[in-house]
């Protein structure tokens, strides 16, 4: 019931009901100090009411609420206009990615259109002649293609991106024509394959012949070396990843996403995980430890599930994240902190 | 290149090239012991080879290949066939849900049909004659609806699950005509306010009418005491959550996600962090305090980013979690470690 807390202060403690409040219906005026109102959650408060009491601390009878509880204070149970956020203030920062609370926001204050940025197309292109496909039985020296369905379900699942995928075999003249008219066609495209030193790898040589300007071709670490980068003025950017299962996925989830998110200016920061056990990596080269990461007692541990080498896609549901250990060190300690890129 | 590795051992550094194996063609053979075959990445090994040396490690000229590295050990960049996995073993348990790593192993042990769990029928239903639409102006005992958008997206978001929506008025006899329908359709139905003590809360007596029993109502916490819980055989559950919006997404996060994850069979480990400051609530029910998770130096740091109450939505973007507080005490120090429930 919504009454007059003056009158509370002076010892009143029933109140005829006058009427009812209902949710969604117009502001009411309490009549007069000695009647209230009963008002429902979701009703504007009325005219002239200055606490509202609860069922639970009211009983109930014959046309009157007799308030059975102590304290009353002003204002009790109506929440004043302007007291969450105030008029002109800003509650979602640009850049900001729209989940559920900011959808909800948006519906509140009445932002039925809002502008985002778009999502941008983006073409997977896997490449090898040893590739089949997946309801096909391979020869010995085949194997069925999995890189192109692992990477477009990573697109999709972290950052809703649906990707269109395409394969080409290794020959060098079909690859450059069809570069040229998918470089048209996508600002986005990732190859998968075909961009190291085999006699067969045409990759980083097609896309220089047509204007895609190198920015990097490999990087010390391992897995992941031959990974290759260019652009083409602002209208391309080609990402060609290595063909091995573990080194490919790696490289996404290290570079590839990363960067999408850094277009959506939704660059969280890096997150940080202890080291389980002792591990050591001898070569100079930053090192991606395929790692479990789990929360316990509010400390981030990293559990190293080392697979067996960069085929070994199987693997990677054992683990949930790559932790970076600097090339500059060959042993890594129990209890050290370091980087990780979780992908699931 | 790849040589016979025996070859090498009795002092051979120079091959002949007698010809290339290219990825995706037929398993060749090495002619002898003399001669070499140059062999890409992702072909078969020739017959009668035990090692490959990288063209890094090679002098090529005029039909022959000589080793310049000292050590070539047996078998040296040959990739066993079982050396990943053996044959009958299991690599994704049954539950595991299907991420991008999944779908990589399905596709490569050629799983191009899965049988995976359905994605249940969600109706969510809003209540209160003080909601309008988005796009309408309210007047000044009126808001905008936003309840249902936010548990949409979360559910979209979180869930995969595209619910289907609904608005009902605050009448007893639309309430129950319209619920005894939709109740034939959707296994899950998850409501939106109406559920309190108030008059004209008539969702939990519909419900009951209906035959779908109640299992609880009322949680012993803050935000969110107002939620009823009740199924009918084996067909329907019923979520009604507090119209508050803060309340209702907090039991969002805290019940009904966690519920559809188990579900799943996808129930993870519980997360927990530590508090970075004192912190008191005196009521005795749990406190889902709100929170922004974050990750210092391998630690899980939980920073309490209070609003204003349960009808400030606009904090649930400030924040990323609720941390679960007990109900058996009233202070909480900085450093105690407490579960959390992340929403994003």
């Amino acid at each position: 019931i919504a009454i007059d807390h003056e009158a509370f202060s002076q010892g009143q403690r029933k109140f005829r009901v006058a009427g009812v409040a209902a949710a969604g219906s117009a502001q009411q005026e309490l009549p007069n100090a000695q009647e209230c109102l009963e008002v429902m959650t979701g009703a504007i408060t009325p005219r002239g009411a200055s606490a509202v009491i609860r069922y639970e601390d009211l009983q109930m009878s014959k046309g009157y609420a007799e308030i059975i509880i102590d304290a009353v204070p002003d204002q009790l149970n109506i929440h004043q206009q302007g007291s969450d956020r105030k008029e002109g203030g800003s509650i979602v920062k640009a850049g900001q990615m729209m989940g559920a609370p900011e959808i909800g926001i948006a519906a509140t204050v009445g932002r039925s259109d809002i502008m985002v940025k778009d999502i941008p197309q983006v073409l997977i292109i896997s490449n090898g002649d040893e590739l089949v496909s997946v309801s096909d039985h391979p020869q010995p020296h085949q194997i069925r293609s999995s890189n192109v369905h692992t990477i477009k379900a990573a697109l999709k699942n972290g950052l809703g991106i649906v990707a269109e995928t395409l394969h080409l075999p290794d020959d060098e003249q079909v690859i450059k024509n069809k570069l040229a008219e998918k470089l048209e066609e996508f600002p986005i495209i990732i190859l998968l394959g075909g961009s190291s030193k085999g006699k067969f790898d045409f990759i980083p040589k097609a896309l220089e012949s047509l204007q895609v300007q190198r920015h990097f071709y490999k990087i010390a670490q391992r897995p992941g070396k031959p990974f290759w980068f260019g652009t083409r003025g602002d209208r391309n950017h080609v990402f060609a990843l290595p063909g091995n299962p573990v080194s490919c996925f790696m490289c996404l989830v290290r570079y590839v996403i990363p960067w999408f998110r850094s277009c959506r200016e939704d660059v969280g920061r890096q997150q940080f995980a202890t080291l389980s056990e002792d591990f050591s990596f001898v070569p100079e080269l930053t090192y991606y430890l395929q790692v479990e990461i789990s929360n316990q007692d509010g400390k981030t541990l990293a559990v190293p599930r080392t697979g067996h080498g960069s085929g070994d896609l199987a693997n990677l549901c054992a683990a949930n994240a790559f932790l970076e250990l600097p090339a500059d060190r060959d042993k890594f300690l129990a209890g050290e902190v370091f980087p990780y890129f979780k992908y699931r």
